[in-house]
């Protein structure tokens, strides 16, 4: 009988979607306006869907005050206000989309979430486009 | 070829999380404000997702009108404008969490449908935490 | 490591429930106000779920530019702003219901999208009522 | 010390933007695809506000329970899946645009209210366009 | 050129509507499910908004830092997980509804705020309900 | 009997908040995260407010098709996707706060629209903090 708990945070930072091995047309061509080599910025919203039993003592599968401050500590302190590729190692060398991005923070997260719990990440890049990991 | 059906639905209500077998120190220190002993309250947002094939002669997996009237029926009425823990039967000896409620919903409605139909709830408890029965 | 990427799209439209080899009695009584003969009308909020893995050179799943135009091609200008029971192909022998209506948009993106890539449809008929496919 | 109290309502319907005193051509420039002769449709999403005085013995300046049983009875019930332009008196001469229509709903509703009491009407066509009416 | 500046803020609580000085009967016919003597709660959403001329050096009307903290101090942590009748000053002999609950917000931030800035306060007790003062 | 037509749009943009006539270290102080000299971002909605009279031939007070087009035009292709600091005119040289660019939205849209048309601009920086001009 396992429920799901999402919790939902913020961030905003700025990006630039650029492949450092393609000339700067082929960049322009795939990329487009998302290229700007003097970057644009997004307000990220990030769902954070944690699974697992009820806990029968407390009623609830994680504490959500702990994971808050989790989401806080790990990717709001890590990218908000940012330049994800001149701020931030992780995406130094690998490409700030949102499948990226999503697929990051997952890792992130899941490093330091108990092994018995699920983690499944939602990131809105605009109110438009979201990605998703696992699909 | 199973189409999900989603209906949203709303009540509010009273609530305080308290394990009873534990001293008031232990249930201050784990649910931190949501112990106030004078109750505080959430504008619960419901979502009801039914799944299953389509009807060719009416082109639905359920009527709209019947699955709105038994969430009304069985949910709306029993918890609007209640006091989850003195008011309702299903959380006298339960802590009302928004896990908890989410499965004690899904029981009352699982009861009711037809078994050829897939149930799934979502439980939104404020904008940002929401719980999903099953994960 | 499949990742999902969602976009939005939207079109509104008039339509009416009827099954033609039932009684006018037996439409009114199975789809209510839903069969007025006259027509009634919704914005439809569409979300489009394509799966797949990353593409190592683009970061992307598949580029979105492309998709937004699919959708713009192959949904808004086959329903945006029309009667779909009398404009649409689709719709004239088929019951334009929020279920029947997300199958279509399923079949019609599956046929223009990389076998490779898994796709999910959820359909908004109001902000209450809402469909997926597949379930 | 007046306070404002809002209520939100919903009701969809089918139209059709026409001047008959113009030429199809016409039509066509000035009303595009809300021009069709078939018809499309929209979710009408309402906000009535009323501002007044709060009473000191109810602390509300309007009884919410009456105000929405008046918007029930007097829009919802009036306008609901109905087609504007053949289904109502209000739109059989009077072409329905939102503008329109959030005058007809104001003036409605202003015949109903004490005259104490303000009104102003909010009504969203779609997500990204709605009208006020008095501006 | 005045410009306003609007933050968003969230709180929730129990509350019951009651006028002391009426008969059981009258508090249940006047205030329905709100009068419940064992409470019930909302999600509360604020918004402030605080008008005035733009200052040159900052480009801004007010830090909107410093206005997130005057919103958590002054009414965060005053009605947050509070029932409002039992557990504040302000509402001890004052009906808690939505109205009393926007004049009382507007006049304990209206007290901190510089003279020269205007305030508006918006409070949304429900999503489809939800008041505004000054109107 | 004037009314109000509001159209939402959308665009995004890389900024930084900076007066270069204070040292580095009130530039940290004033502005704190949103000084990054590396730059982040928002995704911008703008809602384009326009009042007047009812068109009795059309029922329109605009054309929303070419107020839309406009939007596109003079704000959308100036700002969406741009680095406001380094790509655009109006903020070479004035800090690009909510503020300041709201102001600077009505004045280019101001310019292009018939005088007897009232404008109002209302622009979302983050889902929790948004400006308004005139306030």
């Amino acid at each position: 009988m396992k429920v799901a708990v999402i919790r939902k945070a913020h961030f905003n930072a700025a990006h630039r979607l650029h492949n450092p091995s393609w000339s700067d047309q082929k960049n322009q061509e795939v990329f487009g306006l998302c290229n700007n080599p003097n970057w644009h910025g997004h307000n990220y919203e990030l769902e954070v869907k944690v699974s697992g039993d009820i806990d029968p003592e407390t009623g609830m599968v994680i504490d959500l005050g702990w994971l808050a401050d989790l989401i806080k500590q790990e990717i709001e302190l890590r990218f908000d206000h940012k330049n994800l590729n001149l701020d931030t190692v992780e995406f130094r060398d690998l490409n700030p989309t949102a499948e990226n991005m999503c697929v990051v923070i997952w890792q992130i997260l899941r490093a330091k979430l108990p092994e018995i719990l699920d983690l499944h990440i939602r990131l809105y890049e605009t109110p438009r486009n979201f990605v998703e990991f696992p699909a």
